[in-house]
Parts: structure tokens; sequence; C-alpha cells
């Protein structure tokens, strides 16, 4: 495509809204514009990387015996009040009346549609399983729409839907899916981890994240240094391996710690190290009050505490009810004689302690040579706090790190959510109704666009991966006003696009600098500029990535650019 | 792909609200279904088609230079405001708001969101031209959605606009456009008329009409017999061909025509043809009253009055306007003695007419013998009755006939009309700021593979052109609990997909009957099926439109299918 008719506006600065660097460089590249918050055109040459990955992810769908289809964006309001969500979706939910005030949602996702389409259709256990996925716009009302592409209100995305028979039946398509998935991000060379998420609301029992790992990432990984392991840090299991001192206990004694408040305070004044201190914190847990013990230095994982108690709300409990309960307010709180109101768990790093300091349960005191089972009585001990960088892994390799990640995908066991609320039902092999069990699979393809712009881009510009670059070839010419230049530059276009070679050739009458720098900007992966030695018959071959270059004939070119697309 | 693993729900019946073959046949066999009122999903087969169709429409605009690029469905109300559109376009218009009470246009089309876009981002003659299109879903709440795909209120389209420096850069850009939607409907296999249509409020200059044509078209198109002249009847001139009889003028006479109404009525009253009367229509034309006299058996086109008279609204005048002014009411006028404050126009075809009959203003009475210029003047004769069939065609070729057609495309010079409002100018070569000069070109994507039907059908289902089918073949095996049917049949559709054919293989355990009439109701071009003579190798291959059939043995499947689809 000759760059002098195409709408490529770059720009010298970077938009001042703009955070980070994929939206800073997509946008001064030209590859997307801005049209009101969280709302983006995509230019033609964003347009192009846009189709290509989306043609991997079609072609990894399709290999998984999914099919795809296309619903509307307008979804009848009545289908998700059958789920509920209408309510409990919020204020993302994007809505509107139609003339005659029939409410719609403006699509956020597709369950209740796919459910709806379903049940009437599908009758038998023989029609199952049945996979089906779309790529379109999707619209969700953030709040703070920011970050470009990465946190936008209308956005392209890949939404996938499987009705299966059994929960059996139903791990078999979710694993191929999660493998299509890793695919996806694989070909679309992708630094990425499957993470272990939390199924929250949806009553799920499996559920991945698959996270682009990435300092503006808005999650935090733990990870394996060794093994494939990954989680949410909040449902990473803590392996126990606490081993308990030699240390004989001895007795307990109260101190006066005038003004120390914090764990690190109190340590400090006590001159011993954070782990050598308890931490306690009093929660309410849906009616009750639970006092949750942990070592100084670890940090209670609120996720765990309510899977404990199997509970519908947990949060901290107010100061006002930590006075009442244990006579003291936040930063003198310990574990020692503690009333009959007030539920003690501890993490089971707790167990190995001997000869700890921990709150008093009176401002301005603290105990010392506290030890478990000696000075206090802990009903149960559980993994209740956060993982940590060194920790061992869960899976029993390496020890974990930890890392921010952009979650570019989602597979989702949804079970019997939506099948139920809607009554979708099929006839099994026995003639008996059963409900239909059912995941769902989401890809956000701009997203990911943005993704692999922060994994691939240095100080000059955007630096594509092979397979998704706008353009194969950035063919520059240097000073179109030389005539051999140019001939030679128009040439090499024409030969180039005969080959079947993706070509953007730079034919403005602007200065070479301008033209550099642009292309730089691009990413382009493999520039090819006619220059000075045109009349020779020789041109300049850079790679953008490397800035290896190289000087060839102009009839090596192809052969050049088909061996470097192939390697 | 394998019928049983997937989403193709086949009806016996016709959907109860489907009134045309193409919403009932996409419908039985499962390319859409409804969601709500003019809302539809594509299933999987039905999205095959439409994304043939989609690639046929990509590849002719990139071949006329437009770029690829995406807009977003949500469109800020300002932004329509601005050409004041906001307003004009009306209740057509879905809009919502955001969290923030912002206010949205649902994308009915883009001229506002690229103008506004060219306006920031083009800033020289350099870089015009330029035309861009994308493809997506577009939203228009009509009153009355009906015909399925024809008149939805969410479908897809391909819009197309082009910035030009000049009228004459228009007009190249609008040629091209032109050609490639010929281009675009001729690969479609569509029988289709170009054709010349109003422009209408939008003052452009030019505007064409795209139309396949099909008995349940909602428009009327005037076309040649032999030339490609085709224009929407109220566009079409009347060439002026009518020759004076010889006959002496006679003296006019009043005559009692008690109970005579209609043209016809007093015309057999009176004992001549209808062409022998003057049919006379007082019309308000803007602020003044016109009576427009033309044959009797032919009809005023109000359009072509407005453009005589350069009017904003022309309509009927009112029955009590039209006794005050003539003296008597609908039915009984005529252009003899008018009063001053009555303009009288005639059609050319009146000036050609001697002794014919007309009302004489007067309830119950018409005039015989009159003759123009003899017995009453007329301020000037113009074209200004619809072409009837049977003229001749206005570009002298042939003559005209009638058909219905329904609208698939549509190309238009917009001239300045959003330019101009919202600002959107650029340097010519003289350092002077020009408005730009605008074109736009939609193609309704879902609404023509509407019209692909209606073209395309038989008493037993959809008989899909070549390039567009779903797939190349369907393969059916007629039973497949028989080992040797099941075992060539898996094979044919193995080799068959090793040599990258498209197959949809019917391999459900369901009744011979079911499979064949679900073939025919899918209208895949080449159907093989696998029967009895399997164990000899032989299968039988059917054309779906013509219906010829052949034995073949299954080792030749692959050349014939192949060379069936190059033929």
């Amino acid at each position: 495509m000759k760059q002098s008719q195409m709408l490529i506006p770059t720009l010298k600065e970077d938009p001042a809204d703009a955070e980070i660097q994929s939206h800073k460089l997509l946008t001064r590249a030209g590859y997307i514009r801005q049209i009101a918050a969280g709302i983006y055109s995509f230019l033609p040459i964003g347009q192009r990387v846009l189709r290509k990955v989306e043609a991997i992810v079609r072609e990894e769908m399709e290999k998984v015996g999914a099919h795809e289809m296309m619903m509307p964006a307008l979804e009848p309001s009545e289908l998700w009040k059958e789920t509920g969500r209408w309510t409990t979706f919020g204020s993302e939910l994007m809505r509107l009346h139609d003339r005659n005030d029939r409410e719609f949602a403006l699509g956020a996702t597709h369950e209740e549609v796919i459910t709806s389409l379903v049940r009437h259709e599908v009758k038998s256990y023989k029609q199952l399983p049945l996979t089906v996925f779309q790529i379109q716009n999707k619209f969700r009302d953030e709040a703070r729409p920011r970050f470009g592409l990465l946190r936008g209100r209308e956005f392209l995305m890949k939404d996938a839907y499987s009705f299966n028979e059994s929960y059996e039946s139903l791990d078999e398509t979710y694993q191929k899916m999660f493998d299509a998935y890793s695919n996806i991000f694989r070909r679309l060379g992708l630094n990425f981890r499957a993470v272990i998420a939390d199924s929250g609301a949806m009553g799920g029992k499996d559920t991945h994240e698959f996270m682009v790992l990435s300092e503006v990432g808005e999650d935090v990984i733990a990870y394996s240094d060794t093994s494939r392991y990954a989680a949410n840090i909040e449902m990473a299991p803590v392996v126990a391996t606490y081993e308990k001192t030699a240390e004989e206990p001895r007795a307990m004694e109260k101190i006066e710690t005038p003004g120390q408040k914090t764990m690190q305070q109190v340590a400090d004044y006590l001159g011993h190290g954070l782990e050598q201190g308890l931490k306690a914190i009093l929660f309410q847990v849906d009616e009750e009050f639970v006092l949750v013990v942990t070592r100084g230095d670890h940090e209670v994982n609120d996720v765990k505490l309510k899977n404990l108690f199997d509970a519908d709300i947990v949060e901290l409990a107010s100061e006002e009810d930590t006075k009442r309960l244990l006579g003291a307010g936040f930063g003198s709180l310990g574990p020692v004689a503690v009333g009959e109101e007030v539920r003690v768990v501890a993490d089971h790093a707790v167990n190995a302690l001997v000869n700890v300091s921990c709150g008093a349960n009176e401002e301005g005191y603290h105990y010392t040579n506290v030890t478990p089972g000696q000075d206090f009585e802990v009903e149960e001990y559980a993994d209740l706090r956060f993982i940590k960088e060194g920790d061992p892994s869960p899976d029993g390799e390496g020890t974990i790190k930890f890392a921010r990640g952009i979650e570019v995908g989602h597979v989702f066991k949804l079970g019997e959510f939506y099948s139920e609320r809607m009554n979708a039902t099929f006839l099994n092999d026995q003639g008996k109704a059963n409900t239909m069990i059912m995941g769902s699979y989401g890809i956000g393809v701009s997203r990911t666009l943005a993704a692999i712009v922060e994994q691939y881009h240095d100080e000059r510009g955007i630096t594509w991966p092979a397979n998704v670059a706008p353009y194969q070839v950035h063919l520059l010419s240097m000073n179109p006003k030389k005539e051999d230049q140019k001939e030679l530059a128009d040439q090499l276009y024409d030969t180039l696009l005969e080959a079947g070679i993706e070509v953007l050739y730079d034919d403005r009458k602007e200065r070479a600098g301008v033209k550099f720098a642009d292309s730089d900007l691009f990413g382009i992966p493999v520039r090819v500029t006619v220059g000075k030695r045109a009349s020779e018959g020789i041109v300049e071959v850079k790679e953008r990535t490397t800035g290896e270059q190289n000087e060839l004939s102009h009839d090596e070119i192809v052969g050049y650019v088909k061996n470097w697309y192939s390697a």
C-alpha cells in the first residue's frame, strides 16, 4: 500500500492522557484514535493488526471444533432478567430503550442470548457437546476508562460458549479451549501465564485467566520460577513447611511499648525481626467475629478466610467493635486471653512459633515470650496468608516469584449457573431431562493487541512480532525526487506485491529523517530503504527489532524477505 | 464439518411472521434466528455465508484503493449535533446515556465520526483523495421491522467514505466505487440494476441505488429492455415524442356528466379513451397554487414538479382551497377559465392534444372538444409525469419496463453537506483552506444475503450461487449404521478436506428422507451421497440447482468438484 494514499497520521507528542506505552505508541503511530473516553477508532494499519490477531484466534477456535456465529449487540432485557444479571451486572451494563420503550442491554457478554437460543434449538444429548464462538465489539461502561485499549468501553472480543451433557464432558471441552488459548497467545509471541483465578460469584469450579506479563498489568500473579504453575496471588495455596525451633518456651511477660503502633515499630522497639511477632486482626465473618493470627511478616488472605468459614461476607471489624470485644483498638491486638465472643484462628506458620511477641489488648503494652498452646489457644490452624516471593511453589517445583499481568483471556466452567436459571435442558440417553453444563471462554482481542505492544516496543516505537505486523515489509524511498531512487523503489514495490508480500511503501515527499522515525514508530519487522546506491541496484535492509542492517542487491530482496518470515 | 456437531436447527414449518422466501428459508434451514423484532443471530452456516459476502466486498473495496478501518458503534451526540442530524434523523436513531449521563447515538451510519476524524488528521491536499471503509453492525430503529433480514434493526453493513479536493476528483472516486459495486453484485450472482436515485434532502448531485430485481422489493424501477438504463420511477425523465394529430380544433362544448367522478368514469361516459381526457390536479408548491395538467392516462410526478419550481415543499391542495380557487372540488377540475391566483403548467403530452375533454370546474359538468392554446393557456410545458411501461427509454435505447427491486447498495455524492457543517477543510496547493468534497457508499451486507436467497431458491429450498454457498460439497452418508457406507463416507470426507474443499458432512443417524430434505433446504451446490453402492466404491453426485445426477467412482469426486467450481 502506498503511504501517501493512506490515513496513517503520526504524532510527535504523546497524547496528554496516555499513561502507558501501548496507548502512547498506538496513538502516535496512527493505529488508533480516541473518539470518546474509552472508545476508539482503529485506523487502517490498526485494523490490519486487529484482523491478524482475529485470524489466529479464529483458526485455533476452529481447530478445537468451535463454530463461528454472530449474535446481535442488542440483547432484550427479558433475557437478562431471567438470570438476575439485569440487576447484578450494575452500571457497567449499557442500556437503552427502543421506540416502543422496550429495554435492551448493549452486549457486554452473551451468556443469556446463547442460552436462550440453545434451549430452543438443542433437545437431545446427541446434539452435545456444542461449542460456538463469535468475534464482535462488546460494550462495558467502565467507571474509569484508561490505559487506551486496555480498559475501554467498546472493545473487540472473542467470546465462546460450550454446552455439555456432563461435568466430565465440560472438563474435556475446557481443556481443549485451555490448549487453544495457550496456542493463540504463543502464536502471538506473548510471554504469558495461564493463571488459576477466583471463580467469584459465579459458583463455577475451575477458572483460569491468561495473563500477559507486564509491569502495567493491574493484577499480581504468583508463579513458579521453574514450572508452569501460576495463580492470582489470592488463589495460591501456601505449602506449610514450618519447622518448630528447639527453643524452650519461656514465661510470658507484659512490656510497656509506648507509642509503638505498627508491626515494624514494635519489632524494632523489642529488638527482633518481624517474623518474631504475631499479627492479630479482628474480622467480621458473616455474623461472627474472628481474630485471625498470622506471623508478623505475613499478610492475611481474606479469600482463604472466606473459604475456611464458607462465608458470604468477610470484612474487617470496625474499631468500635474491636474495642468492645477485645478491650483495645487496632495496633494493640493479640490472641492472649480473648473472650468467648471471639473465635481465634491462625495461619499454619503460627503453630511453629515459640517465645514471640504480640499485642496485649491494652493500649501501649505488648507481651513477649508468647508461645501458642501455652499462652493462648487456637481453634483451628489453616492456610490463611497470602503467598510470598520465595515461598515454595504449590506444585512442588521451584519457588514463587511475583509479576504483574494484563488479563487477555479467561476460561470459565460456568456449570449450571445460566442453564438452571434459564431452564436449558436436554434429554439424556435415558430420555430424562437434564440441565446443560456450560462453559464460557473470552479473549479481549483489542486488549491483546495493546498487550503485544506492551511487550514489543523500544524507545523508538513498536517492534511487532512477525505474525501480527500490519505489513511484512516497510519500503522507503529515501528521496523520491531522484529519478533512479523513485524508479527502483516503484519497481521493488511491484515485485514484492507480485511475490505476495505485504508491503507498505513510503512514497511520500518527506525528509529521510521523518521517514525513518515514522518507520521505527510503526514497527514493521523488515525495512527496505532505496537510497543513494539505487543506481547500482543496491538497497539497505534493516531488521526493526535487532537493528541489524545489510546492503543487498534489489533482486535478492524477495528471497530475503521470504526467508526471514519462514525462519 | 460434521453436521452432528453443528448447530443447524432445521424447521419443517415456516415461521409464523415470515412473509417472504428469504425470511422463511433462512430460518427454516438454520441460517438465522430472530432474537427480537428485526434483530437476528447468524447461526454457524449463516455466518459462513455472511463472511463470504464480506470477503467479496472487501476484495473489491481494496482493489479500488479503499482502506479498511473500524469506527465504534458508540457515537458521541455532540458530533451529530454539529450536522443537525441529532434532530433530523428522528426516531430511527437509537440513543443511550452512559453512566455519566453523556448521550450517544448507536451507529446508524458514520459520516459524523469519520468527518470528525479526518478534519483533525488530514491537513493538506497531498493527503487527498482518501477513501476508507468498514464492515460492521449498524443500528436503525425501524418503525415496522419485517421481511427478515431485509428490514432489520441491527444489520451488517459495509460503509465507505471518500474525501476529495474537488468535485472532479469526487467524480473519479464515485465512478470507481460504482464499478466496484457492479463487480461485487455481479460476483454474487445477482440480477441487479444500478438505478438513478433521488438525492433527497442531502443536496448531493449524483446518487445511484443498486437494486436487486425481485417481486418482494419495496421500490419500483423503470429500466430499458435493451440497454443498462435504470432509474427509480420518480427519477426517469420522459422523452417527449408526442405528435399532434392533423384533426381540426372544434368548438368547445359544455356537457352534463352527472355522478361521473373518476377519469375512467368520465371517459366511458363520453365514449372515448382515457388518453382523450385531461387530468387536472391542484398543488400547493411552497406558497403558490399550481394546476398541473396531464393526459388522462398519465400520472403527475411530484418530484419533477418540485424540481420545475425548485420548491421545498409540494403537496396536494386541500379540497377547501381547491373549491375556493377553482369553484369545484376534486373530480371536476380543468384548465379552462382559471383565475389569476392559480398558475397552470402542463406535461408535454398535453401540447399535442386536440379536441379532448376536461372538467368544467363545476360539479357534474365537463367540457369536450377542448384544445390547448385555443381554449386555455398553459404557462409552461414540461416533463411532469411518471414514466410508463412501453415509453421509450430516456437513453434512446429500447423501451421502458418496470420491475420491483431490493436496495442492496447506495453510492452518493455528498458534496459539502458534512464537511461544511463540521468544518473539514484542507490546504490546497496554493495554501488556501478549502472545504473537503465528500462521498459515501453503503452496502447492506446481511440484506444482500437475503436478496441472494430471493433470487436463488426453488420450492425445496435455497440454491446458492457457487461463490457464497456455506460449503462447496454436502456429503451425505445415507445409512451410517452400515459399516461400508460409514467407512467410505468418512474416507471421502477426509479426502475432500485434504484437497482443500469445504465440506459439510451429514453423519447424523437420521432417515435418508430427512437428510435429503435438509440438504435441499440448505442449498449447497454439489451433493455427494454415499449409499447402497458404497461397497463398490460408487457414490451419487447431484447438482442442487439443475437436479442433474450421476454415479461416480469415489476417487473421481475431488476432480469432479474442483472442475465444477472452476467452471
